[in-house]
C-alpha cells in the first residue's frame, strides 16, 4: 500500500488513524534520548575493570621504565604507540596518543593549519578563502570544526561506496583554496557506508592544487563491526606512500566507544613529517597527554586481538538494537513510499531518509513527544539538508524496551509528517 | 674574600684549584637532571591511593547523577567545579574543569585569541601587530607560547613584589596592540615572589587601550607552599570586579604538583561572561575532558582542606632540598660577590644570578659535566637574558643525596665562569 499511490481519502482516513496514535505517545509522557552516539551503561560495565589496570606506584612505570606519574612523552607512551600503530594501520613512528578525545586532535590540526600552516605552507587565516569539502549526511562535529574557524564548506554527495569522487578530485585538483576534507571512511556517520577500495586509491591517487591539501580520515568506527564478517577498509597511509602522497593524510582514532566514552584515549596518525612537524607544535601546547591512562588502556586490553576480542561484546549488545530498529520500521513503514534507510553491518548510526520536507518536521513531532533525536539538517553542513530528508537514528543508548517505544513513536511521526505533507499537496 | 676585590695573582691560584675540583667532577661521571620542575618519586607515592579512588561503576555518578564513563559535561563535573572554584578563588559558574593540563588551557585562550578574538573582538590574526608583556625572568612555557604564535614580547623587569607596575600600565593603557600579559602571582617561576596586594590592585585598576586584553594568571604554585606560614596573595577576579574589570583576568591552575604531574587535573576561571564565551568556542574543540580523572580527585582529596593538608606533605618532603640547595650555596659561593640568589618561601624553584655574562657558560659547564640545567636565558622571551645572569635552579627531582652533589658541581662550574671572566677582563 504505497501512499503516494493512494486517493485523498484513504489518506485522510489514515491520517485520522495517525493522529490518534501520536496522541496515544503524547499521552505516555515520554522521556528518551536518541540525539548522540553514545554507548550504554551495559556497554560501559563491560571495562569495568581497567579502572583498577593501573594500581600501585610500581604499576606506573612504561616498558623503558618511564614513570607515567611525571612530566614528559609529549607524543606517548611506548607500548601505547605500539598499540595505536596497530589500532590506526600505520607504524609506531607515525602515530601521536593523545588525550582523551580524538575531535581534540582534528580541532588542534584544522586550528594548526590557521594560525601556524603545514611544513612551511601559509597559514589560513592569512588567506582570502579556505574551503572544505563535506561529505554529506556527515558528521556534524567535523562540521561544527571547520564552521567555527569560518573556513567555507562544500557538500559532496555520498555515494554507495565513499563520497562522489568525480567531484572530490574535480574541487582538489584544481581549486588551491581547498585544504581540506572531512572522511569517515568505515561504516560512516551517520550512514554506514565503508569506502571502497576504489574510493581510498582515488583519494591516495589526488594531486591536489593546494600543497597543504589534508585528508581528515577519522577512522571512529574502524573496528565497531556489528557482525562477525565486518566491513574491509584499505589502509589510507599506506595507499598514499605508495601513490608518492604519504603527507595527504591524517589519521585519528579513538577508544572512546571501546572503552569508556570521554575517558578513553585518542591518537593520530601520519606520515613521519607530519608528524615530526606536528610534534614540533604540540611542544607549546602540552607536555604531555594523560599517560597514566594510558597504560590503564595497554595493561587492559593488552594488544589490538585483546580490543578486537572486547569489541565483540559490544557487537552482542548492539546488533539486537540495530536489528530491532530496523525491524520495527519495517514493520511501520516498510512498503509505504514514505521512507527509507540503510542497513549498516557496524557504527552507531542508522541513517533514515523521509519524504523531501519531512525531516524536520517529524524529529520536531518526536520531540513534542518527548524523543529527542539528532535535530534535522545537523548531518548537512551548517545544520542545512537540501531536501530535508535526513535523520540520524542512534539506538546504542536506550535499553532495548525503550528504544522499541522510540522507533514506534518516531515511525508514527514519520507518517504523520508525511500524510500531512501529501494531504498538503493534495488541496 | 670578594672575588671582585682580588688581585690577579690570587685569582689565577684560585682558577687552579677550582678547575682541579671541576676535573674531579668530569671524572665522577655524573648523569642528573634538574632541568624542570619536575616532582619526585616520594612525592608521587603520596597519591598512590588516588589511582583505586574509582574503582567500580557505582563509583561513577557524579552527585548529579551523571555517568563520567560517559559523553557529557563539558565544562567539568558539578563536584570538580566546586572544588576548583575554592582552589581558583571563584565562584563554580566561574570555572572550567578541562584535561590534564594547564598549559593546554592558556594556549587554547591565545589560540582563540588569535582566530576568534575574544567577545566579538578582532581575531588577533587579522592584526598587523599583537604584543605581550612577558615579566622576567619568568615562565619559559609561557614565553614559548607566545613566540610560537608570532606574538612580540616585551620583556618587563620583574621588581621585589612583582612585575614593573609603571612599565605595565605604560604599556597596557596605551598601546592597543598590547593584549596580554604572563604571570605567575604566587611564588613566581623562577623567583619564587608574590605579588603584593598593592601590585594585584593596579593590575585590577588597569584600564587597557585594548578591549580584549587579558591578564594571563597562572597560579601555578598558589597552594604551595614551603612552610607553614605562606605567601598571601589577592584574589585577582575580585579585585577586577570590584574595580569595574571582571573580563580583565584568565585565571589558571592545576593538580600537576599536587597529585600526579601530568596525570592531574587542570582548570581555569574567568567572569562568567569571559566563561560563557569560552565555553561556546569549547564546543567545538571537546565533548568533554576526562571526567573519570575529574572524579578521582575529587574522591581522593574531597575539598580543598583536604588538598591543603596534603600539600603540607609535599612542604616535608620539598623543603630540605630547598634548605640544602640554599645552604650549599651560601657554603661554596656565600660573600664572594660573584653569585646572588633569592630565599622562596614555596614554588618549585630557586632563582640564581652569575656575574653578567657568565650564566650560558656556567650552563655549558655543567651539561659537560654530567648534570641537566634549564638552558640559560630560557626565563626570558626568545630565551634571550640581556645581561646572561639568570639561572633557574629545579631542587624538587633528585635525591637529596644527589641534589647536594649537582649543587657542588653547580657552585664549581659559577666560580670557574666567574673566574674565566675576571681573569680575561684582568688581561
Amino acid at each position: 500500500m504505497n501512499y503516494l499511490e493512494m486517493d485523498k481519502k484513504s489518506l485522510e482516513q489514515r491520517f485520522e488513524v495517525i493522529k490518534g496514535m501520536y496522541q496515544d505517545f503524547l499521552s505516555a509522557n515520554l522521556h528518551l534520548d536518541m540525539s548522540r552516539g553514545k554507548p550504554s551503561a551495559e556497554q560501559l560495565d563491560l571495562t569495568t575493570d581497567l579502572l583498577t589496570a593501573v594500581k600501585s606506584e610500581r604499576d606506573c612505570l612504561t616498558q623503558d621504565g618511564t614513570d607515567c606519574r611525571n612530566y614528559g612523552l609529549m607524543d606517548g607512551i611506548p607500548e601505547a604507540k605500539e598499540l595505536f600503530a596497530e589500532f590506526l594501520g600505520v607504524t609506531p613512528a607515525e602515530v601521536i596518543v593523545g588525550g582523551n578525545a580524538s575531535l581534540s586532535l582534528m580541532y588542534d590540526c584544522v586550528s594548526w593549519g590557521m594560525t601556524h600552516g603545514y611544513l612551511g605552507s601559509t597559514p589560513w587565516s592569512k588567506l582570502d578563502r579556505v574551503k572544505f569539502l563535506c561529505p554529506s549526511p556527515g558528521y556534524d562535529r567535523h562540521f561544527g570544526i571547520t564552521e567555527s574557524f569560518g573556513i567555507e564548506m562544500i557538500v559532496v554527495p555520498m555515494l554507495e561506496d565513499g563520497p562522489d569522487m568525480d567531484m572530490v578530485e574535480q574541487y582538489v585538483n584544481h581549486d588551491p583554496a581547498v585544504k581540506g576534507i572531512w572522511c569517515v571512511p568505515k561504516y560512516s556517520n551517520p550512514e554506514g557506508k565503508t569506502y571502497s577500495d576504489e574510493v581510498v586509491r582515488r583519494f591516495a591517487a589526488l594531486k591536489p592544487a593546494a600543497e597543504d591539501f589534508r585528508i581528515f580520515w577519522d577512522n571512529a568506527y574502524g573496528i565497531h563491526d556489528l557482525y562477525d564478517e565486518g566491513d574491509r577498509l584499505l589502509s589510507i597511509l599506506d595507499e598514499c606512500k605508495e601513490a608518492g602522497n604519504p603527507n595527504l593524510p591524517f589519521l585519528f582514532g579513538s577508544t572512546s566507544k571501546v572503552s569508556f566514552a570521554g575517558a578513553g584515549v585518542a591518537a593520530m596518525g601520519a606520515s613521519e613529517e607530519n608528524i615530526a612537524y606536528i610534534k614540533k607544535l604540540m611542544f607549546y601546547q602540552t607536555i604531555s597527554a594523560d599517560k597514566i591512562n594510558q597504560l590503564r588502556h595497554v595493561r587492559y586490553f593488552k594488544n589490538m586481538d585483546g580490543i578486537r576480542a572486547h569489541m565483540k561484546k559490544h557487537a552482542a549488545i548492539l546488533r539486537p538494537k540495530f536489528e530491532m530498529t530496523l525491524e520495527t520500521m519495517e514493520e511501520y513503514l516498510g512498503g509505504k513510499g514514505i521512507a527509507s534507510w540503510i542497513h549498516p553491518r557496524g557504527g552507531y548510526f542508522i541513517s533514515f531518509d523521509t519524504l523531501p520536507g519531512c525531516a524536520r518536521r517529524t524529529v520536531q513531532l518526536a520531540r513534542e513527544a518527548g524523543v529527542a533525536l539528532t535535530p534535522a539538517g545537523a548531518s548537512y553542513p551548517y545544520g542545512k539538508d537540501p531536501n530535508d530528508t535526513n535523520i540520524r537514528i542512534a539506538p546504542s543508548y536506550p535499553p532495548v524496551k525503550e528504544l522499541r517505544l522510540a522507533m514506534e513513536l518516531l515511525c508514527v511521526c514519520v507518517e504523520y509528517a508525511a500524510l500531512e505533507k501529501l494531504l498538503g499537496e493534495a488541496n
